[in-house]
């Protein structure tokens, strides 16, 4: 439940080595080895192409206009962390710049994902910070409510258990609850082995249609031909 | 955590008193007594002015272009209850229409909260059966993939466990955890009660002003008058 | 092909007996009978609820902000027709107020279909001259540069020949080809036809689940309950 | 000039009798009489269909989540004027509701136009208090900064001065300038004039393109008709 | 019209050297020699910037959530054409991912132009398979429904037919039909030899109100000059 | 007041010392210096990134589809000039080229600000004449309607007179009132003299909470750690 005005210091964070190996397969293949749920939406862009990470979510829930809640959940990350902001209304405020992000940086942060602005972005590119948002802002934000650290969240459409692991790249964002991290890394590295041999096929110029043996249930389903 | 496939029949609902106290204290009121959390995107709309209800959630989670599962919910609905619909990815086709609300009325659910599209909304409007949704499309729907019913769900931006009690009226959506219905429904009337009296004094002419004191801090703050 | 500058007079135009039954079944029933295609996108709204329309497509092609080939559009109009306008690029201007209204109304037409704005809703809603837009918008129009009348025009992504029956009412718009208009017909009346029972049934609390024979597919799919 | 901290008491509003009569033409009649500039974008809509009104412009200018400068503006109310908020970002928090509604019309405002969110919208229908908005919330909003009362601010794109006249109707917003209400009142009611003798031309089948004498202009400029 | 079901093999592709000619124009030379139309929305973005392609379009009408007729429609795929995909609803799910980019590939395809959602863009840059889309997404797609491939679609606002010139660069999307191919490439010739002369001219600082000799026709248009 | 039909010849320019030392402390810091108003709404973005300008606005407003006055603005640049472009109603078309772009060079122009659409990016881009607009269109405009030159206009959101400063980069764009230029230069160097120390501090590990002292405002507001 969503609660405001507190902060959990002890979050259960996703296998370290598991969430590390996600990354590599991309968020594409860990999303089909989930069974395609936890994606975040679309519309979560990174400011910079070819940014590839994986971490364990710090979750923050902040208000509209306010980060004050940024600087609480700084403290909060260790070594590896993703930082996941999510916002109790929409709002498009550029909650994060260059300084939050040193300090981040400083803590081991490896990425933030925001469901909102930020902002320096051509110095975070040149800092090597990734930043997944909704868009970007120059617009600053006050420090005067209280919201909430390592709280369940729900961040551009998907649910965010502290601790889960978080999975980013040029694809979107998704999030593996922190109990499925392993097993996900193990269907998604199962599912890459399998796609270098299709790849070769494909390549080769045989067809899905072939190679999936699709003709039958096409012809069955009702596909007509016409010359 | 988010599974494919999955029917929970046996879920745990909002204390019934609770939920029906609810929907007399409209959406806004009850958002402010929860502390401002668990509100669906204000583009969530009813298809028709006036309606107001509150009921224990069933959710169900759908695929694009896919009811299937909408059918399954059907089974799982007691007299009381609000569907609630989510779907893996934006969506805008038709999920439902007046065939599925009959079934749904029959079964005793009160409404149909929904992050999609509806159809059917003119009979859906004379048979009185609200529905609170992204958009409105005549756009039909296939049955081929499975979903699960009874799964925590985000639902037009809102985390939603089954049995959460629902409250929906002009203003929008708010989800109440199953847990927080009695307190919030006892926090609200206090509100509520608390309503009446500033109504009087505002439309004898005071001003919030001074009915709230707000005149120090505001100076405090640097508030300037120029003549 | 897309040609500006043209006026095509003959049109051929959906059988009228046809076109004039399909309003009678509704959008969504009349999408599903066509197998699902032709449907416009669901921004496109009526600007008053209630309204259920159908009528042989006279098509305009417009240029952003510029109403001139209304006017031409309009000397093109047979009683029974449905006027339907596309736009070069995005465009949120008022094409059309009272004046063309009564023009239009003049002429026979029955409503007219808009992938831009329209204005002086009131006056038309009292009127009752229907109008499915993409928005509401005071800002008129200049007179300054060709498109075309009764050539094949994109419409809120619906392909729209000229004399194309056309059927609108709160779920949406739909266009069906001029050819398809008799079976279309057809179709949606056995499609209605067989509703009645269906609704019955669900009435009396048959679940579709049973009613469809679902629940062994389903099954087979993978389905599990949980108690 | 933009400050924030400010209140400016004195202002001079538009004409009185020029106001009242504004209302009158409409938000299309009174945008055309202007030369086509003013009006606010096409998403800001009325919380219910039929209200039209005028009255002069008491502005604030509001952070997004942050309503704590509608009290300050309320007492800067004197009866006839319409209240005009904007917001420093983009922010669709529910900043208005029944409280404040009270507490405006018992100082004699006649409207809210505001570039977010209102709430209690069902009571402000029963009141007749009309509001033009972006979207309906009722996500409540804090009061912790300070904004402004009365200064020069952009509202849905329309610059609206302190004291301007404002017009709303079911078309739209339209924003004229204090020094302009009288000549744009005359300028209006000399174009409605003009238009009942069109409208029964063209009831009774009279073309626009003879009306208007468009054909020659139109073959002119190349308009080819084709049978 | 549309039908569902259908595969359609034999077409008539646009004139090959003509379409080859096209890509070399770039996107906004080829609409305006056309005559401004053609184009599709300006929503459609390319996955990575400085592709620029011309070919003959392979159709595919799809469900949402479904890429079923993908793999049908890679069998139709002759060197040099341009995959076009529409969808029958709206829809941002990723239907194309580098396995199926190296089918298309392997079959002589130039690029994808796709009314949804693409995945795996890091590997399709680096594979150079150039792809304009609605939205870049994870999410995969089921294989269940029958769309058709080479029917007329309707994609991001534009009629494309199976054999029409497609030209995709990064200012957008814009579709020639087969037999206007060969006069938009002479039309488009002319018009860029035109262009260096002026382009030489205002390098210069000629100005275009000079150049375009427009001071006549905006002083009889009424422009006024203040200092 | 917005008058349509005029150009202003002789405006009041920011002090170019000032103007030319804003773009160093880039846009998020002048925002912020001036107090946080003045920027443009977030969906302004440059075609090409790392783009960082300042200049003196010449304002010019168009109408939807149509670029003729553009010209006539050229005809007012200076060297030094940022050209701002408003439309009195939302548009995607493409205004600009590479064209206008030469002739805006030649004339001294830094930079295009357009709340509308830009062609030829790629050429564009590569001739280093950088534009923030709302999107990327290949569509052209036609030259029929007078707007103006150099009056006060609201360009995606934010109101700039002629002569006003503007400021851009990957950040987006704010502008500052000529009459402030001076001092916002100062506030802005004040505040990045500030930061230096600041960012050190972070970097070796002081966190925010520490360094800006909110442990105790934090406490006060009633946030509880849990464990």
């Amino acid at each position: 439940m969503t609660e405001l005005g507190v902060v959990r210091r002890a979050i259960h964070r996703a296998d370290r080595a598991s969430v590390d190996r996600l990354a590599g397969f991309g968020v594409a293949t860990v999303h089909e080895a989930m069974g395609r749920v936890g994606l975040m939406q679309p519309y979560m862009r990174p400011i910079y192409p070819g940014a590839s990470v994986s971490g364990a979510a710090v979750t923050v829930l902040l208000h509209p206009g306010d980060n004050w809640m940024m600087h609480v959940a700084a403290e909060q990350i260790q070594p590896g962390d993703v930082v996941v902001a999510a916002i109790t209304a929409e709002c498009t405020d550029g909650y994060f710049g260059d300084l939050l992000a040193t300090s981040f940086m400083a803590r081991g942060a490896r990425a933030l994902i925001i469901d909102a602005g930020v902002r320096d972005v051509r110095t975070l590119t040149e800092m090597g910070f990734p930043v997944w948002s909704k868009c970007v802002s120059a617009k600053g934000t006050v420090k005067a409510t209280l919201g909430s650290v390592n709280i369940p969240v729900v961040c551009a459409g998907a649910l965010v258990h502290p601790g889960d692991a978080i999975v980013a790249d040029d694809d979107g964002v998704v999030v593996v609850p922190a109990a499925w991290a392993e097993k996900t890394a193990a269907a998604a590295a199962a599912r890459e082995a399998n796609e270098g041999e299709k790849r070769e096929k494909l390549a080769s110029g045989v067809l899905g249609l072939d190679m999936y043996k699709m003709r039958e249930p096409l012809a069955k389903a009702g596909l007509k031909y016409i010359d």
